[in-house]
């Protein structure tokens, strides 16, 4: 049987990156060290600064909620309802189970409620991808409440993983202005608010197993309308290149912030933004709404088409499997 | 069944890529545009120049040599004989034979009989990977003869798929100098000779294709020392992400070229290189001999060691079931 790299007990969990093996304490260890390298190398916040944590119910904003609030920051919570069918209630049911048993403060928008829409008659309206919709919309709204509510910082769940899968996508492409943007901090400005990713030394599998250890409670299915889309298929390779030699996706990731985005930083273009004539928030000019209010002119009010009817094939198969097929059609 | 894009007629092969099928002659042409688009966009050489092409025995080494003399180039072959066991002497053999055939000029380098050493030998001695031994002997030695005997430029056979892989490679690293000098063009300077790589925008299935239709005998087995290498290991991940869409690696590697390197040429440093004590190549200082100088220092007139001896296990086997295992143990 493999033991703890630090005390010799019985292991939980391997970690071939940093070649060794752990304990459920010597495990939360190494996470709460790595939460606080992010935290202090690239600056994100101070302990009296006030955190809004951006929850969607799943595995890593729940472990980041939990992991601030166990090392003594102040951090709320905030989840967005998002309208996707049983996926959606599940993880509004268990945010708020979450928030509860530990005394933490939670606001809520149910984007239905305050907006008029939800993401699958978004998608299904527009012939947006759904993602597309989805990270347009929480990003609005997240920054929107942040700011509103007086926090000094926005986190969110991003792990090493994602981070490395938006990376390679970006690379793939040579996106030079993606390339540019992707940080781990993103500092207040130009109307928005400071987002950090606390999360970003650490990967998908270890926040499933802090959730484990902690007892945490988390919706474990991927979103139905994130079936098929890239940045899965790109987390799908960098997981075969990290399985051969392991720490190639870290390396990938915490290399590129350390020796190609300095290069890229000097050469940034600045924008200069204006605000939407409707909501206010930042925006490319002045002379038009920003995109989230032009996503709700477009969608706000449509009759609801349920997320089965804007699935593709492949992960309406799947939906089907997960929640059964009787939910709209 | 398929039919040509441009003809109509039965094609004989599909090019994802470019959403299109194409007959025999459709599909040579198609190549030769790729061909001259490469040498005239990255101003590879004039048809007045004299090329040195160097050659392997592999589909891309002989499809190159043939597509530059069916384009009216002046070209001679040049094969260095490695000693890779049977790999080698057929090889050799097909290369011979492919030069004779056309009356086209081959010289020839026996890395043994010049230097008193082989690859096999080389990587067994000096514990270095097989194919660094060998990437270091064939850039000394193919820059050294084209040099010497006064061409103007050395053309390898170095493909898309090739290219493309190193420069995953690079990325995933995000080797900074290395990136800065992948290029399908380097200049003369420095004590090198001018090199370029005429098939950065045919694939590997395209040359695999153009040698079946032309009619081209070639060594279609990989280098058994080369079995598990991460050169193959970023191809196939490169692969994978062609197939669900198709044009990834072009654009992965030519939106480098376009967009990524001269954000990195203007901050590129200049190395002022010596040259070798003992043989007079560019190197890094004039104080010590050059790597290959070194090599031969350490290896040559050692007892020779079988190519299987070298191998690690998977390779051991793939060797076995291709060649047999009677070579040596």
């Amino acid at each position: 049987m493999s033991k703890c790299r630090s005390c010799g007990e019985a292991a939980v969990i391997d970690l071939p990156r940093h070649n060794a093996n752990f304990c459920s304490e010597h495990f939360l260890q190494l996470c709460r060290r790595q939460l606080s390298k992010a935290i202090s190398d690239f600056e994100m916040f101070m302990t009296d600064d006030r955190i809004l944590v951006a929850v969607s119910g799943g595995k890593d904003s729940l472990a980041l909620w939990d992991m601030l609030i166990d090392a003594g920051f102040q951090a709320d919570g905030l989840y967005i309802g998002l309208g996707i069918g049983d996926y959606s209630t599940e993880s509004g049911a268990i945010t708020r189970r979450f928030a509860q048993e530990r005394g933490l403060k939670l606001l809520e928008v149910d984007i239905r409620n305050e907006h008029g829409f939800d993401i699958p008659t978004a998608a299904g309206v527009t012939g947006r991808s759904p993602c597309s919709a989805c990270g347009l919309s929480k990003r609005h709204i997240f920054d929107d409440v942040a700011q509103r509510e007086g926090y000094d910082v926005l986190a969110t769940g991003h792990n090493l993983d994602d981070e490395a899968a938006v990376l390679f996508g970006n690379t793939l492409r040579w996106d030079v202005e993606y390339l540019r943007r992707q940080a781990p901090v993103l500092q207040a400005g130009n109307g928005f608010g400071k987002k950090v990713k606390p999360l970003v030394r650490l990967t998908e599998r270890e926040m499933a197993a802090w959730c484990v250890v902690r007892g945490i409670d988390y919706v474990v299915e991927e979103c139905p309308m994130a079936v098929g889309n890239k940045h899965l298929l790109y987390k799908d390779a960098l997981n075969v290149l990290d399985s051969t030699s392991p720490g190639t996706k870290a390396s990938f990731y915490l290399g590129f912030l350390d020796r190609m985005r300095p290069l890229l930083e000097h050469s940034a273009s600045i924008t200069a933004p204006g605000s939407c004539p409707r909501c206010g928030a930042a925006a490319a000019t002045s002379d038009e709404a920003c995109a989230f209010c032009r996503l709700v002119e477009t969608t706000s009010g449509h009759e609801q088409i349920p997320v089965r009817m804007v699935l593709n094939k492949k992960a309406r198969k799947l939906f089907d499997a997960q929640w059964g097929s009787q939910h709209g059609d």
